[in-house]
């Protein structure tokens, strides 16, 4: 029905997170009414995003790399806790936890949650056991989060690291703002009981 | 529109709580097509109610008294430990913590939060401080939602009570099961490091 | 858990249209905070409710009956149009179109839609060509809901009344008020093109 | 927080319909993470995007141009009917309207609906007007949505196309696939009872 080239880009388009062939289909009308001014500068920033992106060699967070540093700015940062490790399952985890402050530890993204129905685990164990190897880490907060893969990807990650005898924690369970004892299940409401304080 | 038997009932129906007046008129049409003996089994199971459930003079909880029993039987069960008293909003919040099997003491239902907006706080306040006056409680924990209402009667009930000089606990906060850091706030985030084991 | 008073009312409550167990939970705390006077309102109306409303013998709607009229006011309303007979699911679908005013035939409520899965049909068609013989409708209106059960019903009818040789018409389909063709499924939106005027 | 070609990015992704903010960094960190070639494939596939598609001088509809034609396939299709033409508020309108199969005439795209506290209309009324003048249209069809804007819409473009003297109609209105009587709106099952067939 659509033109090849803009069936191709809501093809691709609809790969995104969150986006299907409606959406993707939304977002190729709206670039194809994009002024050329604002187009280019789309197609630029698009383009400058791999040039100026590095993944950090140390914690997998991506940043902007004006040199040719290998070290994120939270890694190289002599004010953080090198004692802390706090592995996550995702970029945008980290941003949310540094957006609390109130971790000053350093950080690992396992990139993902582990895939019981595969035997590849597909996240990043190997490269966090030798992060941990050669580090001297006195504690790691295990923070995926508290889903079905998130608490199986703990689960594992516990197991993998014990024989490295190192202070493991976990996030703390319990109501959110907002949240209504009504409505919690049994274990959050058993943890926010543990929890109190 | 409707006769006036079935409006009047259809205004009854949409003070229930969650009901508006489309539904209520449904459940009219539902008890319009009940069999007579499903009808009648409904009318006696309501006006039963009334006459079989009290509410306790201890803990405001209601509770199906057999004989002119005054208190209910989580207050007369003598395992229960009798110096912790956990303050909540309402019924259903006591059968959602009896549900986790995790608390073993005492409770107090408040009969809802306070609203700022009006002077007469509209809580059991002067019933707590009684209970509170009559017993011998080594802690109290408040047990309110971590909504807004739910903080400020948090607050309002810590004033109230500071002159007991009795140990005040809450509700720890944190993710609850399912949760995702992404979409976490800050607090529950920051609520979550702080409680990390 | 609840006592079991309550637990019996809440099960009677879950029966109703749209509720659940947590939903009848809250009804039963609401009635048992209800104070006398309120309560007894409600009892009372309730069971007015059976002792006067009657169902109409011809179409079916519920009517407020004080005399021993079998016969609903809008059956028995002589400026209504006796040749036009309109067939509706449920007693809301009559109220619904009653609102519009555009309407100034009959009515026949089917009293839901065939289960396509058992063969026992459950609405009520031998009362309906009874209703069609009696009387000496011109044209009957199929106005059941454009749903897979709507539809399945429509069919029936339609072959069921097929022997008396009267013009059957059924509601225009298009897009409803609000809506929009982006989101219209093919078969809506090639209606509203058939139906433009 | 975010490195600054990230940010750059959120901030044009944000622009996007439908998008916010973390849906915008998700797409980000979806592309970081894309590997280079596939990332190649979606860069290339943006550039082409303005180079092959043209917006058809007659309708205004985004097609491919392989030689230098100004018409979009639909336009050049001579066994299309030419003296019917359809006039709906965006190209994915038109998408929709094609997929019924139903309608065989010519289209012309708006651009938008007007906006009703902005004197200037925003919308190719000029360019329609033209249109008309340049053709021997029959018929023409206002198929913008049944919502306010859409409507407001269809009312000022009737005024503006009196004077050419053509039989103008709307799409049909009425109840769509799937919908229900009770919860239709009395302007939309009034229609459907007008459009009974």
């Amino acid at each position: 029905m659509y033109p090849k080239s803009i069936q191709k880009l809501i093809d691709l388009f609809s790969k995104f997170p969150t986006v299907g062939p409606r959406t993707a289909s939304r977002f190729v009308f709206y670039l194809i009414k994009l002024p050329q001014e604002k187009f280019d500068e789309l197609l630029n920033s698009i383009t400058d995003l791999k040039k100026a992106i590095k993944t950090c060699s140390s914690c997998f967070n991506p940043f902007e790399s004006l040199d040719d540093a290998e070290l994120c700015p939270i890694c190289k940062d002599n004010s953080r806790d090198k004692t802390l490790l706090c592995i996550v399952e995702k970029e945008i985890d980290l941003i949310s936890i540094e957006k609390t402050k109130k971790y000053k530890g350093l950080y690992f993204i396992l990139g993902g949650t582990i895939n019981l129905k595969k035997s590849d685990k597909n996240i990043r164990i190997k490269e966090l056991k030798q992060r941990i190897e050669n580090n001297d880490f006195k504690e790691i907060i295990i923070a995926t989060n508290p889903t079905t893969e998130g608490e199986a990807t703990t689960l594992f990650i516990e197991r993998e690291l014990k024989s490295f005898n190192i202070k493991i924690t976990r996030l703390g369970r319990g109501l959110p703002v907002g949240g209504e004892l009504e409505y919690a299940d049994e274990e959050t409401l058993s943890s926010a009981f543990e929890g109190k304080k």
